[in-house]
């Protein structure tokens, strides 16, 4: 597929993984005309509700790598990060497959993504890697305490991470609890908030991000997102063009989504948090309040589109139904200006991503954030 | 299912039909957290590709009726009017059809739905009804000319009419044309323009309407919509009351649509032209423009759920795309403010809806209407 010729309406997108963000990738493809085939190591996921063709197979099995790519995707994506990046080399040499496997692999790998990051300049919280038990002690001495034990691989959402707040044995402790494999120890940033920018990148190399977002977390996990954000425009400026500067140096094709924890003890300090290359949990907002919603952005830039219009035409504020919440559904679907997305889990396991509601309020009214803190 | 009891997420909703109507139920009920089981008659229809389930045989073939049924829909409802109305009796014997048989029958057939709308004293063009060779005279004397004669049953878009400008021999031959089937004769009326009443009553017998909208036709198709529609206050809101007096008399659970024929020669008059029971071509702008679409509307109908918010936070063009011009889909994605819907038909015959676009404007700036006339 060069960059000249879009991918027609009629045909087949791939997609890897079979969450919330898979099957609203899939709706989002069917609205434009597409057809899906969703793969996924689990036959109860929300994505199979929408996909048109469904695979389920393990990601690593080879024969099962074939028959997938048998089944006629003119291009492939995933919607978690955690995928195996063998995989997605091996069907990127047939098949092309965005975000591209180079970059999925740098941003699977803690350690790798604050190495890339540090070479563009972009600031990170102090680390050091740790590979074994005599590092530990290395880690606390250089870097200091508190900190933040974390496994360079397969982390999302808290996991795989443990805070140490005060001593050595704790953090040889933690060294333990993580089962003692290869990690990165980082100081523990004092910040004032979260915020993020989801940006996309497509085949022509344009860039477009959405309005910057400020997350509320609960257990490390999102409660909420605001937008307006209230960071004054040049900051504003300044994380999304720290955004645009990774999408570019990845040579990223699609979605990504970029954490920061902001600072502002003293003046303006940022440090990326993480970075997602999917859609992302703090984006769900563009669905309700965007012309073009991220997931549509996503497929349009997978699929040699135009990336569409990023404008926001209300002010928002996107809750997470987390486990048991999703169960007041009947009460929020009688609320005005709310629109509700539930993912159709069967089971309401505590901290769990059941679905999410938006509120809508006018631009003209004060910033929703300003009201509700 | 009670009145108090709202079908919860995770049911299965049965829907007839596979067209582009049935594709964006099943993703709005797919929003919610429902399952979809869809009843086509034709394995290429667009609702397929979203489809939870899928389920193709005839309409009125008893056997298939029963199987559809132990498929384990919680409510049933229907994307066309031209289903067998046998078939929604039957089933809404055993599960809840929304809307009901009863009122379907009605809309059916255009002699019934004419003598429905007359016993509200709700305007109709001038009719009289003609079943054999002997009544086209008489129709003409009675009624006079222009005038159309349409079929009773299996009309939309144009289809089962005749229109009959000057002579006897005209209507004769028109008779012959339809197939000589039992018929209405019906004055041609001079309008001005067409507008429609997209409107929808919910399990508790709450009603709610969108915005009344002004549509332009080419070759009996839909064209275009427009909202605002540039109606005077109380004509829209004397249009809407209308629409909800039809949705009160016919008991009738989910989303209608009411086309009129406004004529403002001589102040303002009005005439029901068509009823459709169903969510509508000229409510897809719902989609992009307002808090809750026709297709979410209708799904919390059938489903008890409480109505949501009619809100529209845009002004609109909608513009169905026809036939080839489908293939304009490079040219539209690039355009701002603008939201591309394509159904994944596979033929683009001519005048066949094949997707559609929606132009968003601010609701602060001119009415779009008044600009693209």
């Amino acid at each position: 597929m060069s960059v000249l010729e879009p991918l027609p309406p009629g045909s087949t997108i791939g997609i890897l993984g079979g969450g919330q963000l898979g099957k609203m990738l899939a709706i989002a493809a069917a609205q434009l005309g597409f057809k899906t085939l969703v793969w996924t190591d689990r036959s109860d996921d929300p994505a199979l509700d929408v996909a048109t063709e469904i695979f389920v197979a393990p990601y690593t099995d080879l024969e099962s790598v074939n028959t997938f790519m048998q089944n006629g995707p003119r291009v492939i994506t995933y919607e978690f990060e955690n995928i195996p990046v063998d995989t997605t080399f091996y069907l990127n040499s047939s098949i092309s497959v965005h975000p591209n496997p180079s970059a999925l692999s740098v941003i699977q790998d803690r350690l790798l993504e604050r190495r890339f990051l540090t070479s563009l300049n972009i600031p990170v919280s102090p680390y050091i890697e740790v590979n074994n038990f005599n590092d530990v002690e290395r880690a606390v001495n250089t870097v200091g305490l508190p900190a933040v034990l974390k496994t360079r691989r397969f982390g999302y959402d808290g996991k795989g991470q443990v805070i140490v707040e005060n001593s050595l044995g704790e953090a040889e402790a933690a060294w333990r609890d993580i089962g003692e494999i290869p990690s990165i120890f980082e100081k523990k940033i004092n910040f004032s908030y979260e915020a993020s920018v989801i940006a996309a990148r497509g085949l022509d190399g344009k860039v477009s991000s959405y309005d910057l977002v400020r997350n509320v977390h609960c257990d490390h996990i999102l409660a909420k997102s605001y937008v307006p954000a209230g960071l004054e425009p040049n900051f504003t400026e300044y994380l999304t063009k720290t955004a645009e500067k990774i999408l570019n140096q990845f040579n990223y094709i699609g979605v990504l989504a970029v954490e920061f924890f902001i600072n502002t003890d003293n003046g303006f300090q940022f440090y990326v948090n993480e970075i997602a290359p999917r859609v992302h949990n703090s984006g769900h907002w563009t669905l309700d309040a965007c012309y073009t919603s991220q997931f549509e952005q996503h497929i349009r830039a997978i699929t040699g589109w135009p990336l569409g219009s990023t404008h926001r035409h209300s002010n928002v504020i996107m809750e997470n139904l987390l486990g048991e919440s999703v169960h007041e559904w009947k009460y929020i679907a009688q609320q005005p200006m709310t629109a509700l997305h539930i993912y159709g889990k069967t089971k309401a396991v505590s901290g769990r991503k059941m679905g999410h509601m938006t509120r809508l309020y006018p631009t003209s009214l004060t910033s929703p954030i300003d009201s509700t803190k």
